[in-house]
């Protein structure tokens, strides 16, 4: 089976020109530095950064899969209780790998999934009103058990159970997703004797999906997380080049930072060609988005670095982002995610032969349209020198998408040793937690409070 | 009932400071430019810009209740065959008030609404292996009918029905929205007796939503399509004063185009705090994007403008682009849309008390939650010099969408004249439809495909 691979011809100068593309000096010159970041990042990886060992981790492998197997088809529903990091994964892997239609027509014994990543009542409170919990399973994941949405959601979700069917019984409808000894929820469930799984040390929030956070729920969705995690070996193997042409994460890192930093493309826009893949482009906007966009105080005390993530959808957001694309403001770098061959195939009947605006459509079949749309849409912004590269499925499965997620982690990772900041810290989500603190009355955020208090008083301008 | 209205406080200088924020006389010196703007457009209204006319069709809104009335309870799952301006109203009003699990659970008698905005085989595959199509009422809109997606779809569900149901009856499946005279579409109509709704002129596709466009999907799906109307006759009201601190319109496409414009935020974040205002996100992004995303020839022959939309999501979003948002470039204007009373109240046990990270959450509500995190979200955007504004809902219903989305459409149509471009055209989409035909085969395009091949012969970078 083909590896993924990235084509980047139309982001070098050669193609796009030298004010948007990049030349072959540029590239090179930078190798000495991804080797250094390389190297840096490979001696943490039995210390800090053991995400990097995720793809070998057999026993919980096998104990996930156990696990699975003996509930197997004893729910139907798996709500995950998550956020951030431990939602966005578990969404991605099931939208890629299962139908569309999935929830409306869950395959015999195979559940529905639910990922909760929100504490807003409209929706909480809607699935409370039609969904019975008793047939549900919730997937309770949070490393420290201090984050307040999937805490709230514990409360509401666990009090309900043992309303419902006891103290003793509901524990079979809640599986902990946390810490091996640290943090608020391990006490609970050691108290409650919830089955649970663990988080490991040294691997954070964005970079778990291959961990327990983003394997269970695939599990128990009858994703083939073996595959998954074999496809996540083979690209670590490829990232253990030291050559650049060899290397797709070097590669990758490379061409972002002298997007942005040399070309001004402050915008990296994940351009999905197909409805599975579309989910994926939320999980690497955090990826990226929390890992690089940074204070780097060696640029001066409030300068702020990284590349804001986009979404798009082939070939939906042709009808809604493309005219910005490709006339507006030349400040974006296009990654295409491209499907070699679809699961499905769909004839388009040859109807109406006789009108030019339809007869060109009648015997071909859906992929190719989808496909000559791709292409029309990667030539129309390489014509107007807006640089775009493609990141190339052969097909969409567990193997090729556990290449995907360890690819971006890994250039996400080198990528934060090139813009000189700590690809792994949150330091910029403080301010906002304290405040919802504050204003929640929480002990110990008193003072906070009055401040926002007294500010709050001052004239508003409004219309 | 509050009409919705803007807080922009925090996106004045006084509050953000001059390098991030609008001053007093930034904004009072736009009033004469956007009062000419204003009289442009209005004299218009009648001739080229009839989408400003939408709200006052009472004509057409009967004859939609009508239609709707008259196959009520006859379909499972009415089907937008749409793309672009064709589907994202109608998913943005479908999501914003109908439940989160109305496809699940639709209420007795009230039809799911899937709208299939894209020709991904592995999409349109599943639907046709999952879901009757005898059950099924399939909306095809298409101005012009020759729109590639929607007429590849209309040619595959068309030739299913006559398969299944025979010529005759397979015409009560299939109801028409398109030009009422010209186009692909309209002789097909007559020629098969469909049922069919007219998209007027001076209706371009992202001002349609007001149209039967977007009006006909909601009416089968139990929408007060008149109450929508209504706020959006309302908003119009509103955007005839002549004076900023009265004209909502006014005074967010001042700050638009002072953010983008005067203090260099070349991205417009709409950050929908509400899961259920997260498709008008989208709906948005099309309307600002395609808009306002221009070449400008008076700034130079390849000038281009336009602020690239993004869509967050709140809280969840915090978990993923917060980080960037606080810390990041300082290249972002945000725009929150808040809601003042959701229509579901959920309760926090109060479990657990003993535990200081979950004591504070024990007998407060979701929504109190949710709305101090939002506050603490502006809080820290603001206290980072992120200048940003809000949106306030005081519920979420037809009458204040229909505000809310004309708004927006007033509001763009006077930043078209302070960018100095056609906001209602989009040249820049056409390249890539020609090299999309090009490769399809298309007659007359043989040209353009020969020089298509002659360049992918060319070397490749790849790794």
């Amino acid at each position: 089976m083909d590896p993924i691979h990235l084509n980047y011809t139309h982001s070098l100068s050669s193609t796009v020109g030298e004010d948007h593309g990049a030349s072959p000096e540029e590239l090179a010159g930078l190798a000495p530095e991804l080797q250094r970041a390389q190297q840096a990042i490979e001696a943490r990886r039995t210390q800090d950064l053991r995400w990097l060992d995720l793809p070998y981790q057999s026993d919980v492998l096998q104990s996930l899969l156990r696990y699975a197997e003996s509930v197997q088809g004893q729910f139907e529903n798996v709500v995950v209780l998550g956020i951030g990091g431990s939602a966005l994964g578990n969404r991605a892997l099931h939208t890629a790998l299962n139908s569309p239609l999935h929830e409306l027509y869950p395959p015999p014994g195979v559940p529905r999934l639910f990922v909760l990543d929100n504490v807003d009542p409209d929706w909480i409170g809607e699935f409370l009103d039609r969904v019975d919990v008793t047939k549900c399973l919730f997937n309770v994941i949070s490393k420290s058990g201090s984050t307040a949405e999937t805490m709230s959601q514990f409360l509401i979700f666990r009090r309900l159970l043992i309303e419902r069917l006891g103290e003793a019984r509901h524990r079979e409808h809640i599986v902990v997703t946390t810490d091996a000894k640290a943090g608020v929820l391990r006490p609970i469930v050691e108290q409650a004797g919830y089955t649970s799984f663990v988080v490991p040390d040294g691997v954070g929030g964005r970079f778990s999906v291959l961990s327990p956070v983003g394997l269970l729920s695939s599990a128990l969705l009858g994703i083939d997380i073996g595959s998954l995690l074999a496809g996540a070996a083979d690209m670590d193997q490829r990232c253990q080049s030291t050559s650049m042409e060899q290397n797709p994460a070097m590669t990758y890192a490379a061409l972002q930072w002298i997007m942005q930093e040399r070309k001004g493309k402050n915008i990296a826009v994940t351009f999905a060609y197909g409805h599975r893949l579309r989910d994926l482009a939320d999980w690497y906007a955090q990826l990226l988005g929390e890992s690089i966009g940074k204070r780097c105080t060696t640029k001066g005390p409030a300068h702020g670095v990284g590349p804001t993530p986009v979404r798009a959808v082939g070939v939906t957001d042709q009808h809604s982002q493309v005219q910005l694309y490709v006339e507006g403001p030349n400040d974006k770098w296009f990654t295409l995610l491209e499907i070699g061959t679809h699961d499905h195939k769909v004839p388009i009947p040859a109807d109406f032969q006789d009108r030019d605006a339809l007869a060109y459509l009648g015997g071909r079949d859906l992929g190719e349209l989808f496909q000559a749309e791709r292409e029309g849409t990667r030539i129309a912004l390489s014509d107007a020198n807006r640089p775009n590269c493609s990141i190339h499925f052969p097909r969409v499965n567990a193997h090729t998408l556990g290449q995907y997620l360890y690819w971006m982690e890994y250039s996400v990772a080198l990528m934060g040793e090139l813009y000189g900041i700590d690809a792994f810290d949150q330091p910029g989500v403080e301010a906002g937690k304290i405040a919802a603190y504050a204003l929640m009355g929480r002990t110990g955020f008193g003072d906070r409070a009055k401040e926002i208090e007294a500010r709050q008083q001052g004239p508003q301008s409004e219309v």
